[in-house]
């Protein structure tokens, strides 16, 4: 981007999307926003942004087009020929596609865009909704590094890190891979927790050991799943707030997927996936160390906050 | 421990009691060992050890005895009433077992202790044949304050931490929840890099993004299972030295094993369990993370060292 590209159209205005759009506003874009649900269109409205009536209208005079769906489909929808996106834009603009989709699919929106002559990156982010609301994401990205130049800025003014995965896809394939091993960490750490109470160990002993032994992982020592040793992880306010169960539970899925497609044996990551998919009916909302509440209850312990 | 009590009986000369012994010996205990394996008593003695004929002979004098043992049984039958160390030790002898045992092991060890009038500790250690070399084990002990206030100098001689976890068993408790972490994130960090490799995400990317991210962990910061990112890792030496896969099958064991005791449904703990007691049938001296090998093989992927 020069100083004279400074004009973006954001598809999705959701949880994620509503405050990217407006860091990138903040930044001194000029932003125009798209979001097919009215409540998300009148929230964006409410916070200052410009939201188009349509998604043609959304896209006129855009630069670089920013999309923040739900799903892969969401964003072939979004994109495709005929009524989508590249038929609207103007020869050249970038295309970002930040939501956490099937690789896929991704793939299949980097060949929709270079079949338009269109520049591509997949860049899924992580750092949540906190990440989103504070600019401090970072962005997993794949595409040609050219198009990964022109988006340096304006990934800067959305978070602080950028890191280049590799090809079409790469910025996918490293998020599916980072979630995956989250999930099963933390679920690891959460069993260790339980077991650690039934064989009459604190909680706080065994954080003082894990979190500076070999158990050492992100899920104890920034998310801890009991409340007290991490006073700032989720477990200390009820599970509000953090990464969702259900966000956690469609990352596995496509970590699954992939896995299947690609014919790799993930044992681990298929027990993960079985019990993130449990969780979500009934807590889909939580902060995905709820997990531990489940693994007490089907332990029969009498311990926790019953929860999940 | 006075300056007075320097005299120590130490009980199991393998690959980590011998290097912890002679740790104990450079710094001024007069130590004298045990092992009724021939080929281990010579080898302490060529590394200047006084080694015993028998275990009454170790104990004569001696103010502590430490245990360095394979398994509970071998520890209790080396305690045992009658013919074993409780009945030949001067009365308020401290007793330390090293050993990674089984809870109810441990507890019994400190029951025959506690009914004879000696202060007991559980204390297994973390680092490996080099932490015990280097003399920077930690040490999760589990006992009465008193006791490890009485031990602290000796384990200081031997180790740069000790952790005290609670009361009876609560060393051994730690060990095996943290160990419990560290198999299931290992697995995760392996199963995660193979579908990397699957989707054309390099080792390097991958690597990149899950260190400085929540799929943070030591399997992959410390350990990492593929060589290049991390130049110290044992994949880096065809998974020579490091933790093996028999020992990480052991501890899972001993977790399984008290996770049914205590009615904990660890479903990550059963699937490493398992994960593990395969691989200790091919390469059970290997560092675990040679897991990534057996990854690859069951999922048909080509690369690989062809070690697993």
């Amino acid at each position: 981007m020069t100083t004279g590209d400074r004009s973006i159209a954001f598809f999705g205005l959701g949880n994620m999307g509503l405050p990217m759009a407006a860091n990138l506003l903040s930044a001194g874009y000029a932003v125009r926003g798209y979001d097919p649900v009215p409540t998300a269109a009148a929230s964006a409205r409410a916070a200052g942004l410009e939201v188009a009536e349509t998604p043609a209208e959304a896209t006129i005079g855009a630069d670089a087009v920013i999309t923040m769906l739900p799903s892969g489909q969401h964003v072939l929808d979004a994109y495709q020929r005929g009524a989508g996106i590249i038929d609207t834009v103007a020869n050249g603009t970038l295309v970002v596609d930040c939501s956490t989709i099937d690789i896929a699919d991704a793939r299949a929106l980097h060949e929709l865009a270079g079949g338009a002559g269109l520049p591509s990156l997949d860049a899924p982010v992580s750092g949540g909704v906190v990440g989103a609301t504070a600019g401090t994401l970072t962005f997993m990205v794949g595409g040609a590094p050219e198009a990964l130049e022109a988006a340096e800025p304006i990934f800067a003014a959305m978070g602080k890190r950028t890191v280049h995965c590799g090809d079409a896809g790469a910025g996918q394939a490293a998020k599916m891979c980072n979630n995956m091993i989250l999930a099963a960490s933390m679920i690891a750490v959460a069993e260790a927790f339980v077991l650690a109470e039934a064989l009459d160990l604190s909680p706080q002993a065994l954080y003082d050991v894990v979190s500076t032994s070999s158990g050492q992982c992100w899920a104890v020592t920034a998310n801890c799943p009991v409340p007290g040793p991490v006073p700032t992880s989720p477990a200390n306010r009820d599970f509000q707030g953090g990464f969702a169960t259900s966000l956690m539970a469609k990352d596995l899925r496509l970590a699954a997927s992939a896995a299947a497609g690609g014919e790799v044996d993930i044992a681990i990551g298929r027990t993960a996936l079985a019990i993130y998919e449990d969780l979500v009916t009934t807590v889909p909302d939580r902060d995905f160390s709820v997990v531990i509440d489940a693994i007490r209850r089907r332990s029969g312990t009498t311990e926790g906050t019953g929860t999940a």
